[in-house]
């Protein structure tokens, strides 16, 4: 292909930039797990060609992920990453794993299948419960991440110290994962600083693109020093999506960055592969939205919806309100509690 | 409403900022000029209501825009204005104007219809066709903004001579357009930086998305010291469309930032109002994409891809060169004639 425009001024970063696709994991959640083989194959020839260093496979709440409550997969994910291995010369295959939801047995299946990365994705204050399974990853021979969920809810200090942790473990790399697309740029650059402070493994970053900053935070990222990108093709992702990976991909070669990906090739594949399968267009719509101003977990939209119409509210203050409270995925009972009293103190002092 | 989430750390920033709304003109592209006074009255009616200080209507590319070559408009501009203004009682009317396409006349007739800001929009470096226009602006008792399009174009010395150009005729604002929506965050903050050393009057930014980058760039200009803010209430305007209004406001309210503007009612309006008449998600298609990557306007796509077919070449290719050449509108004749030279190129010394 013809180079593209450079730019004179450019980040004040040399680093190369390593891009993790999660169009196949995060992606799920937008088309409610209803991948076919023939689908990821497709996608993940593709992004082979493009030369895609690391490609993530698995349901959207990582590893085992399907079940009722988080939504049924269409396909196992094993065969899933099992076809995408066979087709991938360049490319590596990842998994994600929520101790908790996915176990060691999983990630020791998906290994055998060959994959080259596991990343062990926490809570940003519960990093504790990640030891076991870095380790094993590590003892698999694997990439192994570490993946801060909801980072926008631990200030830059305690961030680093959960990160550490994560280290302490055998990670190879720690994200900041800004899971409700809360943050903005300049909490980025905070958190990405104390991380590559602190640590002295590579930094990544996971953005979502609620409040349409997922571009401008991953550029804040890595003048930050952060390393590890992810991306998501046609911002297939939860909430509204994720940092646009052939976008990502334009805008850094526009810098003058390094990620090996051919800028027409992830263009085409996002263009003629990837948009055919959405099921709804990736916008910005008031649900998700509401999401990233008030920093709260998506699953807790449908339950805020419920709880407002129980107790003649708005959706929209319980949300805050919740966001308030920094509650983490699996409390959505906390919701009804909270919209009663809502109801309460509306009904006490009416405004 | 519920007052939203508070930023401890922010901005450092305490301006106020003063928003324009643009879906009713840069919005226009985005459905081929098709909007009926209807919908302009429940728009405007919706953004009054919000508190929004400026909403600007004219054709996509400005008054007496309809045309074969721009596109027609289903209903006549100055009807939608007249419209617009007997609904709003806080939101004032604008009207955009590039001379060359609109007249002297055409602002005369849209300042009869109560309009409170009109801004004279010229290519970058072609402040000194905007002199009359502002001048006349300012005898009719109108906000008047100096509107400098494709501002990635020049480097940010010449760009500031030309704002200051365009201060010295009498314009109470300048604005940074970023048209193709092809700047950088460092870039936004350079343009912004020297305009608001060399001008005594507000600085303002208008952004378009097709990096991703809208509402990364409004926060850099805003960093700046840019305190005039365009936005596009769903994403509404050309290319990849502008910085998303609702969700801008919300950002601003999470930084502390003073919009005026109820962002519930914004969010509202946005999801109820805006988003059942858009034709086409405003998605990043692989084709507005190219434009930002390439810096050039979106009228160049189709010559593109009609002499990509001719001379077999990637569009992709021919947009870049043309980016290269710094064509501006109305040069779309130039882009046969760089095909012709990329092709001899390629068959005297094929890859």
């Amino acid at each position: 292909m013809n180079p593209g425009p450079r730019e004179e001024e450019g980040l004040k970063t040399n680093q190369r930039i390593t891009i993790t696709e999660v169009a196949l994991r995060d992606g799920s959640h937008a088309i409610n797990h209803q991948y076919t083989a023939d689908q990821v194959i497709s996608i993940a020839k593709a992004l082979d060609e493009a030369n895609v260093p690391y490609i993530e496979i698995s349901h959207g709440d990582g590893l085992a992920g399907s079940s009722l409550q988080y939504g049924l997969s269409r396909t196992n994910e094993m065969e899933l990453i099992e076809a995408a291995v066979s087709v991938c010369t360049a490319s590596k295959i990842g998994v994600l794993l929520l101790p908790g939801i996915g176990t060691i047995r999983h990630l020791n299946e998906a290994a055998k299948l060959g994959i080259g990365m596991a990343r062990i994705a926490t809570h940003v204050t519960e990093a504790d419960i990640s030891a076991q399974h870095i380790a094993r990853s590590k003892e698999l021979g694997l990439h192994t991440v570490g993946f801060l969920m909801m980072s926008h809810m631990a200030p830059p200090r305690l961030l680093a110290e959960q990160a550490k942790l994560m280290e302490s473990y055998g990670a190879d790399t720690v994200y900041v994962v800004d899971s409700a697309g809360a943050l903005l740029p300049h909490q980025v650059t905070e958190r990405i600083r104390a991380l590559t402070q602190s640590l002295s493994v590579p930094v990544g970053f996971h953005g979502h693109n609620n409040l349409s900053l997922a571009m401008g935070n991953t550029l804040a990222a890595i003048e930050a020093g952060a390393t590890w990108i992810d991306g998501s093709v046609r911002c297939l992702g939860a909430g509204a999506g994720n940092t646009q990976t052939e976008v990502l991909v334009a805008v850094l070669d526009r810098l003058g960055i390094e990620t090996g990906i051919d800028v027409y090739k992830i263009m085409d594949l996002a263009e003629e592969i990837v948009a055919p399968i959405l099921l709804k267009p990736q916008e910005i719509t008031r649900g998700s939205l509401i999401l990233g101003y008030a920093g709260v977990y998506s699953s807790f939209l449908l339950h805020a919806e419920r709880a407002a119409e129980k107790f003649g509210l708005d959706a929209r203050d319980i949300l805050l309100e919740i966001g308030r409270h920094k509650a983490v995925g699996g409390q959505e009972d906390m919701i009804m509690s909270v919209a009663a009293e809502l109801a309460k103190g509306k009904r006490e002092a009416p405004v």
